[in-house]
């Protein structure tokens, strides 16, 4: 970084001002003092020849579902409003303090993180970086957003179903989803225990990676560059490939066709039993539902009425869910797992669109239908790579002027974070159409 | 061993059929020709000098939940009848086998291994080894009793809730529970995929704790005597001592005060809140039933009536639990966990009756409720450390003659599996009341 840390922390508040009501939808609190204090320090430490690493001085955003000591955690939820303050950071939020970084605020989000629009009646709605009209995408909108507007170089997300990827490809930015295990998820406020997984959304990979490295507390270090020609890269055409937008699909086959011209062996592959597996297993009953339903069956018994009622229609079908059914489903997870595990053990990744559509406008969503359709849509492709707990990033393609943003899901086999990192960043700095 | 495999295996088959019709009822099968093929083989090698270890030529039994290759596994059940051939050994079969255990035969048990009593409409109740007018205890009834009456030196268990420790304290042999972990579950029948655990019934702890280490893949080896003086015990007096019989509250003390003044530092330990925890979380629906529900889900919609209506009733109790009510269970269990672990810590050894009472009639439980009340006393003791994930062993107490058997539970912490084995061996061979 060129620039001081508390001279940048300087401009992101100032941006996040300029941005008027709007600031106020992207963040749910901007922490001015603490972080231009985080900052001088780390310039302080800079003049010393001091480093505590690549996030040291960086500013970055958390989503409001991580706790930070002192404050309410309100998981985007009104009913949370009056809960007692946090007494400690989350233990990501530790590891990122301690690494330096700037924590610049807390970012909005889908209430409870229970949908992929990033719609919220209680704390507004962040427009789209692109395009305020249009969804931020969700559950982490907030964290988009401000990646995208330079209101925060990095943001910390969630993601269950692809909260962290969903606003990632909306907005145009690069997101990480890790293997589960990875990242620990003491002090965030949970969606689903099964699924929940703790991500960086960043301008770029390499960004994420060292993100991630941190939360995860492993060893810092350069990504390694990685040979493209000769890669392995399955396509699962198929139903992830439906009701897709037609300039989604043209930046998908551009950027196969650049992999292909670069040496990578692009394969279609045929997955289709397992990438609808989740949906035909959880036709009655989702995991994430009957997770939720424990989660907030206090507020669902005291005042339903205070959450928004396209969420509380989600969490409200958990209640029906019997105990043999999530039983039943955990174990049939389990096996597929290891069967989608066997199938694509001699693939180094598979790609396709991280979201079939583009972001559509947040009017066009206002009744339930609409948003239903809209949001098990944008969910689709995500949410299968939690289902398979395989770690997974959005990429942003390069698309014309004033088209909308457009993500390239990569996904690679589980645990196989770092490779996955390495070889995104590589991709991200040799292909043309993903730079 | 003195005599020849081939001779015990002999003996052991000629005794198993003086016993007439009762043998049917602790065998569901006994396979004779296969026994005595792995017995000669056992002695082969002996005359080479060949040993495969502890277990080479030893006479073992396992439940009939274990699959065995080209044999149909009951569970205990009628509806079992008519399933598939297993088409391998279970894990734990394969490994009996590759130590040069002799398989004798397969033991009855309760259906589905979901009681702890151990009576059997379809394939007959085994009597008590001591009386066979009284319960065998369960599940593994028929695998206490064939250790009791030596029809097999080493029986194999399974323990959801205290099926390898009831029967070892009712019909007065040493029985083990291991650590979840410890020994995996591939080819067995599942109860409860939380809680089924694997282990062994035998008539001493080293015995078992071999039958352990080949089970568990883990390295035989003699085990350490330990130091009994000094040895800290808590006793968990509370609870799980109430509703007990006068002659297990004796025998327990009369191990208690051997105990002290060997120089062990005996002292209570108020437990309550842990013990009962999980009785309060379960009053409106267990894990176990749960899980049984969707395992037998299929039985339940077109044959419910084939059931032992014993088991049936409790089976279908799990069919009513909401799944969120299951997933809180699970997250309770884990926090609980966590916390006894801390409250243990400093101790070695926890220590009480294994089961309140001793073997009652099998005339007496005839009605519903008589049965549904002794099964939850019987239950009650050993269940808690399934909930709690812990190793833990029934001894069986010296009695006087003419008293019907009483088990000393000993309880370690998790993964202490190796430590508590070996502090039971030396309890065993060096505590008068214990030997």
């Amino acid at each position: 970084m060129q620039t001081s840390s508390t001279k940048r922390t300087e401009q992101t508040l100032a941006a996040i001002q300029d941005t008027g009501d709007e600031g106020h939808r992207i963040f749910t609190h901007v922490y001015e003092q603490s972080a231009l204090a985080a900052a001088r320090a780390a310039d302080e430490r800079a003049k010393s020849g001091i480093t505590l690493g690549p996030l040291d001085g960086r500013i970055v955003s958390v989503k409001d579902l991580y706790d930070i000591a002192g404050e309410v955690t309100t998981a985007g939820s009104a009913v949370l409003k009056s809960a007692a303050p946090a007494k400690q950071d989350a233990l990501i939020v530790q590891r990122l303090r301690q690494a330096g970084a700037v924590i610049i605020g807390k970012t909005n989000m889908t209430e409870f993180a229970f949908s992929g629009i990033g719609i919220n009646p209680h704390y507004g709605t962040p427009g789209n970086a692109r395009d305020v009209t249009r969804i931020p995408g969700g559950s982490s909108s907030g964290a988009g957003v401000a990646v995208a507007r330079g209101l925060s170089e990095i943001s910390i997300g969630s993601d269950t179903g692809g909260s962290v990827r969903i606003p990632s490809a909306l907005n145009g930015v690069t997101g990480f989803k890790p293997t589960q295990s990875r990242v620990p998820r003491d002090g965030a406020f949970p969606l689903s225990f099964s699924l929940d997984t703790v991500g960086p959304l960043a301008n770029n990979v390499l960004d994420c990676a060292q993100t991630d490295a941190v939360m995860s507390g492993q060893p810092l270090g350069t990504l390694p560059v990685r040979e493209v020609r000769g890669l392995r890269i399955g396509i699962p055409r198929g139903l992830l490939f439906t009701q897709t937008d037609a300039a989604v699909q043209a930046a998908f086959e551009q950027v196969v066709a650049a992999l292909s011209k670069a040496g990578c062996r692009v394969d279609d592959m045929q997955l289709d039993d397992w990438c609808s597996a989740p949906f035909r297993l959880q036709e009655n009953g989702t995991l994430t539902a009957a997770e939720a339903a424990h989660i907030h069956a206090e507020t669902l018994a005291t005042q339903p009425n205070e959450i928004d009622p396209f969420v509380l229609a989600r969490i409200q079908r958990g209640e029906t869910i019997p105990a043999a059914h999530y039983v039943g489903l955990q174990r049939a997870r389990a096996q597929l797992q290891q069967s989608l595990d066997a199938r694509i053990a001699d693939c180094e990744l598979l790609m396709l669109p991280t979201v079939a559509i583009v972001a559509p406008t947040i009017e066009s969503l206002s009744t339930a239908d609409a948003f239903n359709q809209a949001n098990m849509l944008v969910l689709r492709n995500t949410s299968v790579f939690n289902f398979y707990d395989l770690p997974a990033m959005s990429l942003p393609i390069r698309v014309g002027t004033g088209q909308l943003p457009v993500g390239l899901m990569v996904v690679a086999r589980r645990h196989r974070d770092r490779d996955l990192l390495a070889m995104c960043a590589t991709l991200q700095s040799q292909v043309e159409s993903l730079r």
